[in-house]
């Protein structure tokens, strides 16, 4: 599994805080911590800085580059907050989130991806809106995959993100969700996919143990990333379990290292 | 999920104890617990003794019939035993556990399902031992679930128990369960699909993890029962949570009833 921290991400109101104070303590810690407990990547998101976001993201970018070396994933909807953001990143092969099939979004994101040889999620939607079922979901991101592959990029640098939407506006976008994970990695199998994680729980109680389950859920059906938080150990705990189980440690090695580490918990 | 009580079971040390010592309060109370916890199965155990099996059998039936009024299922390799406690049964439909492949086996087994119009785990195993593979597991089960519905049982009445082996002993093991289960629900949409959840984990640390990314897992697969422990909240949550996400939850009313209950923990 490819494990993204969701943390340093200025929707969640403490970290919106801790931009506004420039309290770069706060965020050295979240970006030391998430690190530490595993991840692969840091997402850095500053979208909710609408008037001075270029600004503010690239102040945290400079925060989060002296507290790990970890690879980041640069957080917009913005091609020039992008820009920035790549034209700062000193790790190796980052990850642009994101591109997707909508037209002007499209061929604003790709230079940057050919011209800093970087990774990209892909969300699974374009001009006519999201995904309703999962044979639009298979649909809509496999046009995306076959342009971006023809315009160079390579299947192993495209994250696809299918679109979690919560179970509890909709009781079949869970089903949708994994059926169109499994499409996807059926006919692409080496792309990877990934999500973030905590959408399908949203507006229900308890929330935590949705998204463990839906993370299993999710592995079962191919999906080999989540942009999450490597700060629940609980759910950390969850990926080497179905690691193991799906057969993909050997000996079950990693998961008993984890344990004497002293880093399982449920 | 039909979820079957594991906690009465003579393998299990302080029930060996408690049967030993006709301690009937302790099984009373296993029985009042789990059938509370939401079990709609009772599994009822005294294979540990060798010599004085029925015995101990009938007077643990006494004892959990006294205590709540869900249906049993009978546990025993032997069919004496079985047949004594089917004649001693008092709740609707009880499952017997277990028939399998092996000829005298079935052969001593089948009369007492037709006799009591009984449910039946079918173990998927024959004289020529435990199934190799999941190619070898849908195999072994279909050859018995096909002479079952040949002899009159019926297909709702039948609990395919694909031989869940432990991943700590070959980590092919995961994946092997994990693909005869989606084989048999393929083949035989109607069966149920049961297991003895814990055997997954012997031999590791922290197997509550696990068992617990297994159950997910499995259903996933196509699973729709389990012998667990309806103690384990964490277990049971996991249950409710994965019943949402694959949409089996009409407005995910049953998980959010769950935890307005206070039975909802990670």
């Amino acid at each position: 599994m490819i494990i993204i921290g969701e943390k340093i991400n200025s929707s969640i109101p403490a970290v919106k805080e801790a931009i506004e104070k420039k309290d770069s303590s706060f965020i050295y810690d979240l970006a030391k911590k998430q690190s530490q407990a595993g991840a692969n990547y840091l997402d850095v998101n500053a979208g909710a800085f609408v008037d001075d976001e270029i600004e503010k993201l690239a102040w945290l970018l400079e925060v989060v580059q002296n507290a790990s070396d970890t690879p980041l994933m640069i957080d917009s909807p913005n091609p020039k907050a992008l820009a920035k953001g790549l034209s700062l990143n000193k790790t190796p092969r980052p990850i642009v989130n994101s591109i997707s099939g909508e037209k002007e979004r499209y061929k604003a994101v790709l230079p940057l991806l050919q011209e800093y040889q970087c990774r990209v999620v892909a969300l699974a939607m374009d001009d006519e809106g999201m995904p309703q079922n999962a044979q639009e979901g298979l649909s809509k991101a496999s046009s995306l995959i076959k342009q971006l592959l023809d315009d160079g990029i390579a299947a192993n640098d495209i994250f696809v993100d299918p679109l979690i939407r919560p179970i509890a506006t909709d009781d079949s976008y869970g089903k949708i969700a994994l059926d169109t994970i499994r499409a996807i990695r059926m006919d692409f199998p080496k792309v990877h996919i990934t999500c973030g994680l905590s959408n399908i729980s949203f507006g229900l109680p308890a929330r935590k143990i949705i998204n463990q389950a839906f993370l299993i859920s999710a592995m079962n059906a191919g999906m080999d990333s989540a942009i999450l938080n490597p700060l629940d150990r609980s759910l950390m705990a969850s990926i080497f379990a179905t690691t193991a189980l799906l057969s993909n440690d050997e000996y079950c090695m990693e998961y008993i290292e984890q344990y004497r580490e002293g880093n399982l918990e449920i």
